[in-house]
């Protein structure tokens, strides 16, 4: 349910730069929420992602941005959050969980989701995940969201009030195809998003990251250009 | 289920230092769990409790000793993490939220639980959470560790690969009473843990708050003399 027209309705939008989260954001910002956006500086080796995160923040004038630091290379387990390989031109559809998966990423950040609507009073978290594309992560599917959304309505003071709580990602079940027709349409600066899992200091994307591929096939699917800087000549 | 004999069974362990979680520390370690335990820096007033916790994982020889740094302050909405008056003295059986509630605490405590169990292969996550004594707090409730326990197993790669993730809370329909007379017979030394949330930088209880006076209740009520310094004239 979107605000009424005039009315603040505030929510928390999980921000990471991103290319869905960056038309996640947009999305909101259109259908009327004042955006309490957090992002998390958690020992990811593509930080320069947070550079993007604070360009978006700014450009759609959230109410707030918070960067939270959490510390998840203390236990390890991701090539994201270590010195580990990340894997080039890996087959997009290959089965099973990927190398680059963050063990409980998405419960540990929307939990601290659930503690900023707490106190900012907000009913409503967006999180841009996406099930299609990221059919391997656990904490991307439909039912897992479900879950938290059921586990979060008994785990806060405002639940106990009566007051109920939503997690909304509306580009669950997207290909990234339709979230770039949806963020063009909505005017999205794509040049000012970070997909890379792997960039170079400058920002420069690897082009053969997962990530990288799937954006670039997205972009190649809907007929437009991708506006950022690539590294020598990118697969997809 | 408890690990059969002779077998290594993995188990994140929630440990504040307190008297509940340091209760619990004993039975699971009584229970033959390897237990790998979990404490917070969280801006907690408290931090003294820490030490507790330090002292606790050393005396039951526990595995590993994690302690994650994560900023609470930055949200705010509780006296435990800001310089808001903890209440003193307050009815115990008060009804509604005490202004000691940390918006969801127990949801990040848990999200930080499920990644540490994922990475040292551990399927059981044990809390000391109790429903009697924080009856004002929405997430100690049992349905609220049960709905966790749901997410948790749709959450991870483990779960997603058949490992079926199990929260145990033993002490959540417990009394205080009740609970120190099964740690007083698993030989807790309760001497060595911190309850109070306000405490001299000493280390010494202040007597006064929620958590002193139902710890003193506790002890009054199992005919036992709680062993841990006091600041004054503590009430109960």
């Amino acid at each position: 349910m979107n605000p009424e027209p005039g009315q603040i309705r505030p929510a928390v939008l999980l921000l990471s730069g991103g290319l869905d989260s960056t038309t996640l954001l947009a999305l909101a910002v259109r259908q009327g929420y004042q955006i309490h956006a957090l992002s998390f500086r958690y020992g990811q080796r593509h930080a320069v992602e947070l550079e993007a995160a604070r360009r978006a923040a700014a450009r759609y004038g959230v109410a707030r941005h918070l960067i939270v630091d959490i510390d998840l290379r203390t236990f390890g387990g991701s090539v994201l959050t270590s010195h580990g390989e990340v894997p080039r031109d890996r087959p997009l559809d290959a089965p099973g969980i990927p190398a680059t998966y963050v063990p409980a990423r998405n419960t540990i950040f929307l939990a601290y989701a659930l503690a900023f609507a707490e106190v900012t009073g907000a009913s409503d978290i967006f999180i841009g995940v996406n099930a299609l594309d990221y059919s391997g992560y656990p904490d991307c599917r439909p039912e897992y969201i479900e879950s938290f959304e059921r586990m979060a309505n008994l785990a806060t003071r405002a639940a106990a009030e009566g007051r109920r709580l939503v997690i909304h990602a509306p580009l669950i079940r997207m290909a990234k195809r339709e979230i770039i027709e949806l963020g063009l349409q909505l005017g999205v600066d794509y040049a000012d998003t970070s997909s890379c899992y792997d960039p170079a200091p400058d920002g420069t994307a690897c082009g053969h990251c997962d990530a990288c591929r799937l954006r670039l096939r997205g972009f190649a699917e809907a007929g437009a250009t991708d506006p950022v800087r690539y590294a020598g000549h990118p697969t997809h």
